[in-house]
């Protein structure tokens, strides 16, 4: 056992050490414990008994993925946790179980997803996963529902809200890092170069861009909606044949729809663009990752549309509001404006997503893995002009398919 | 003294009794102490010594204009302080002073401001307050651009808005009574009958109208964008020929900026429409009210920007995202972009405030002391139907001097 693994251990509440026993069986000095986080936020570890296994998740006091230079409160932990709860209280089918919350050792102690793999790897190979649109479409509409005030009285929801206020850390993350950083020069990006060198230039110094980025940024700031998730990229996700898991909801807090939807969308987008350079899967694959875009959208606007026909009680359109003579009427503007707006943010976040994963400094490992940097750079130019087309001219594009053609005719452009 | 006095008064902290006793001088047994109070919430009292005179203000556990059928936390009075004292940091001459405010009593201790008054009760009288404009406008600058992130980091914003997030009782006054009743048949709201029967009915079924004010409510409960009054009618003013201070912010919270413009707007513009009826004002006086509203916004508009120019230093639009080059074109367009959207806010948010004035619980005097039924309805037909033009087509009217004309036309109607 590893000396931070002995340290995540030993630092668990024997309360908890006792829950983890009982479920894996044996004692820890005989426990296998496995360090096997490729995350860029905490240390993760597999812990292995007699009987089972868990997953043993724990906050070290600084962004993993760049180190101790990037201090990180303790406490987004303690969000996670809280996250989890709320999620599952209302789409328990895709998260996994938590079996206890130690918030004095910054753990969590949970379900090991022995039988799923990260969807991004999945995807890189070029895996087919039928269950996946259908389960992500559920989780998002259930998650964002019934966590916003169309389903909450405006009480509940701030009360839910005030604590996720505190969860300041991980927003700042996402405040420079996506909204800021690749919209000038910064230190801490990074691109494929010499063949990104001008458009990352360009993209630094466009107008348009920092204009479509800042009003991106003000509903991520002030739009507080529901509790997203607020990382739901495809390594948020663990998946099988059979079944979806959302893991790593610890940037959760009351922001904006589109978010959840628009990080989960560029992150099929930039797999999609990223084939011809992986060169490893059929070409179909292509229309595979479109189509689950497509079918992503449609679902989620689907089982939204039909939780909020099915309670109609929360304080954003109560029924009392309603008469008989009006009520289709009204229940059918209010949501078509308001499914028109959460797909207008869902794209102009996707864009700023795609363009964040290429220029700024957390990359994908669909293109990074992309060992000829000509290719490379050929497949993040594609994505790039798409998602700059995401940012500025998103309002063109009134529906997915319109958006589809656009983006297959970025995919054909040549050097 | 009266019992509820009484009662107010011994019920504060000794430390409490001691500043007031510093302050106006002798002894509680030989204060004088008047219930002054008109308002729909609380009780005051003016405390007067030998020395001078302070304001009291304490809450009851319910809504004093309904009665104790409608319970209301006294924590309301705790976030009035916490408003006044965010406001007091920025915008300090606008404010009554607090002396005091004892939490166990929930009562504050306050400014008397005996050489001012309710301008609400000065613009019956058709008084013009050369100041006001000014005033107002630098007020509304000034607490809504320092408590938002146009200034504030997200982070900074997120603590305060926190505080915030539990003062839910007095945001769903708002949320029922400006936003829901006066759109349906509801027991609580009251209008002049006959004279609005036909157009009460009308609002409480029309579908258009059940849009727009959703499409408006969804705004004040989700977008957290500054620390706004909450409740800036002309009653929650108080001026003289010098001055301009802005009382009771209990209904503060964190939200739209638009809101706190719009009541304001909206309550000029009611007297405007009152005109006619009083019939006590020289006929100028209704263009005098009508350039108020438009000097309010150009000078708003023109002092927030300058702000905004001023201290570039919030997470919004962070100086780092500028380069020489675009600077000012990025600046320009954003601060369009948002003063474009904060004035489609404010006009629907106006709209609201005119309906639920005319057709919902709590009426203004200015419509109410017209004494001719007849007359007060056309007055108030007139109003309802500017105010349906500014929920349902606001977005018609790209700037103030061609909605001006749109109000006037209004005015114009004949029964």
């Amino acid at each position: 056992m590893s000396s931070i693994a002995f340290a995540a251990l030993t630092s668990l509440q024997p309360a908890n050490i006792a829950l983890i026993s009982a479920q894996i069986g044996g004692e820890p000095d005989t426990w296998t414990v496995d360090e096997i986080g490729d995350g860029n936020v905490n240390l993760i570890f597999r812990l292995a008994g007699p009987r089972g296994q868990l997953l043993l998740k724990r906050a070290v006091p600084y962004l993993r993925c760049v180190g101790e230079s990037w201090p990180l409160s303790l406490r987004r932990n303690f969000f996670e946790s809280k996250a989890l709860q709320a999620h599952a209280a209302v789409a328990p089918e895709y998260l996994p179980r938590v079996l206890a919350f130690d918030e004095a050792s910054a753990a969590m102690v949970m379900e090991f997803l022995g039988e799923h793999i990260i969807l991004r790897k999945g995807v890189m190979r070029g895996v087919r996963y039928p269950k996946f649109a259908e389960h992500i479409s559920d989780y998002m509409a259930k998650t964002l529902f019934f966590t916003s005030d169309l389903y909450l009285s405006a009480g509940a929801k701030k009360a839910q809200m005030q604590l996720f206020c505190e969860n300041v850390d991980l927003c700042k993350i996402t405040e420079d890092l996506i909204f800021t950083d690749p919209y000038r020069v910064a230190d801490k990006n990074r691109w494929t170069s010499p063949g990104l060198d001008v458009i990352a230039h360009d993209f630094a110094t466009d107008p348009e861009l920092k204009i479509a980025i800042t009003e991106l940024k003000a509903k991520f700031l002030t739009a507080a909606q529901a509790l997203i998730h607020g990382d739901l990229h495809t390594g948020s996700i663990m998946v099988n044949q059979a079944e979806t898991k959302v893991i790593d909801p610890e940037f959760a807090f009351y922001g904006p729809m589109g978010f959840d939807v628009g990080l989960l969308l560029a992150n099929l987008w930039l797999a999609y663009y990223s084939q011809a350079g992986l060169g490893s899967n059929p070409v179909e694959y292509e229309s595979w990752l479109l189509e689950q875009g497509e079918e992503i959208w449609s679902e989620f606007a689907r089982k939204f549309s039909a939780l909020w026909e099915e309670h109609l009680q929360g304080d954003y359109l109560p029924a009392r509001l309603l008469t008989a003579d009006t009520r289709a009427q009204v229940i059918a503007r209010v949501r078509a404006d308001y499914l028109a707006r959460l797909f207008d943010d869902a794209l102009g976040f996707a864009g700023a997503e795609m363009i964040r994963r290429i220029l700024g400094l957390a990359h994908v490992a669909d293109m990074d893995e992309i060992s000829d940097a000509e290719a490379r750079a050929l497949c993040e130019t594609r994505a790039l002009c798409a998602a700059r087309e995401l940012l500025v001219n998103r309002r063109k594009y009134g529906s997915m398919p319109q958006l589809l053609g656009m983006l297959r005719e970025q995919r054909g452009r040549t050097p």
